[in-house]
């Protein structure tokens, strides 16, 4: 559990995509943050406050969150001089990078000298059980895509936020680095040891009121070699009761395996829907989420309507249209 | 790589049952072993010649392999004294036990002091790589099934026996404790962390000679809400050209899932070869193994001839009747 609210620490940043970690908590939990925190040459803005670390320490900052993507893989000496410091204000500090803030000597001693915590989100801080696949109370969504990014955080965030906005119980469930930041917590399922993969989604998706619920961040691709089995876990750990269809139209391959078609629509269907079933017989697909981005606005609409005559469920893109379809069709389960 | 031959520790087992390791050893590869040694009040003989550590030493034994579990979770002073012994004699210890022998002090201070190594089998030793899903030469197997711990392992061990019977080129490919202790090398896949687990199976079974066949141990289940996971990057890591399906007709539910009950072998292949054939669209399935040991004779033969006739593919129990047909089945392909 990640301590709020953040400062958002965007560094120097040669640009607004290297800082889209910082992008997502503020698109999706804007409450979460109390500025942002930029160095010099900075090429990134989220239109947040500027704030020194006195000043966010004074308007109540807990946590330094590193928003931003490191160049050449490793912590810079610029960046390392304030996290010290931050850690010294008596701030903790989280971070998704591949380098460990842990593995940083002088992080550590000031973390152990001034009590900060150095959450590592790409590292499980926790002993996950073995998965026992017992039935659990509540309602669970989970998306599974054609391939790899192809949108299904988005999509998870964008019906949890929908919810939120009609008053029903709802949760979003993070499996990786973004979603843990943005929410503060979550299970960093791509680090999980195999044996206890479905187990620690069972952990992160307990049982839960009747009418509520859970938004699981799916990871993968049930169609791509390298990560399936992450996927399988997601789909036998999550029991869900609903699997939303995520896709990517333009890409020409699976993402990273050039000799890979993607699958379509109906095939992602027919593999998951009797997976899911295995341990939640009474699990539907409810809807599809395509990303249309490399659309134009009537290319999409044509795009979303054809597939949605085809596969007979609501076909949305949620970035262009919301995820109010999807959560009219969850609210038909 | 564990260097043989071993001597096969057997300490004080209460019974054949909790030596099952170094029977299996014993079984599969009795060229590996020059002999048993047993503590006072050892209740297991696997019919090897008892030595003593200086004994076996001087027939040319490289390793001590610890062929039984341990009582309680914790090694006992009594196996301890053993092993620091056959350190200071310049042995290797390998061990699949829970408790790893790194974490015991005198253990690795006797291991740096005379140079033995400690291969705690359950814990990888290799930084793998994330699966690409290139197509490699050289033919692969997989036994998956309706269960976890219905004879995957037994399946492709007898598979590979029969093929070294026949000079045909195969290797067995271990994936689990037991599997790496009988061959002295293998990836333990329950242990590798979820981003790299179809990337350690692609490193397992690498290019090879056309018309050698790798015959990869198998883990899990896909209908085993656990370890399902695991199953799926065996299947996309392997690449399997050739499934068998393996049952044990006599189980009321899933493995430690008392409110699962198991797929039918139909369900099992219409699940499981799609899932391949994403990775190798030739991909068949080439048999069906199935455990009858709680079977009389008579009812075995008429199970296996109702299950062949069901599906149309040759099944046997390998442990009754050899796998001698499904590698006529493997050799069709």
């Amino acid at each position: 559990m990640i301590e709020t609210p953040y400062l958002l620490f965007l560094g120097d940043a040669p640009d607004q995509l290297a800082a889209k970690v910082a992008q997502g908590i503020k698109d999706w939990r804007p409450e979460n943050s109390v500025g942002q925190f930029r160095m010099q040459g900075c090429g990134a803005d989220l239109g947040l406050t500027d704030m020194t670390l006195a000043e966010a320490k004074a308007a109540g900052a807990k946590t330094l969150v590193i928003g931003v993507a490191n160049r050449g893989g490793f912590i810079s000496p610029e960046w390392r001089a304030v996290m010290v410091e931050a850690l010294e204000m008596g701030y903790d500090i989280a971070s998704g990078l591949h380098n460990l803030l842990r593995d940083e000597g002088e992080l550590t001693a000031a973390s152990q000298t001034h009590g900060g915590t150095l959450h590592d989100v790409r590292v499980p801080s926790v002993g996950y059980p073995i998965a026992s696949g017992v039935k659990r109370s509540g309602k669970r969504v989970l998306a599974v895509g054609t391939d790899c990014s192809v949108g299904k955080m988005y999509t998870a965030l964008a019906m949890d936020a929908e919810m939120n906005k009609r008053g029903m119980k709802s949760t979003f469930r993070a499996t990786g680095q973004t979603g843990i930041l943005i929410t503060g917590h979550g299970v960093p399922l791509d680090a999980v040891i195999a044996d206890f993969m479905a187990g620690s989604v069972e952990y992160l998706t307990p049982d839960n009121d009747a009418d509520h619920w859970d938004h699981i961040e799916g990871q993968g691709s049930l169609f791509h070699a390298s990560y399936s089995g992450v996927t399988m876990a997601l789909i036998h750990g999550g029991q869900p009761d609903a699997l939303i269809l995520a896709h990517e139209p333009t890409r020409t391959h699976m993402r990273g395996l050039p000799d890979y078609s993607l699958p379509t629509l109906e095939q992602l269907r027919d593999m998951a829907l009797p997976l899911a079933q295995v341990v939640n017989p009474a699990c539907v697909v409810a809807g599809i989420s395509v990303n249309t981005q490399h659309f134009s606005e009537d290319e999409a609409l044509a795009y979303l309507a054809e597939v949605e005559a085809r596969m007979g469920i609501p076909a949305v893109d949620p970035f262009r249209q919301g995820a109010g379809r999807l959560v009219d069709s969850l609210n038909t389960i």
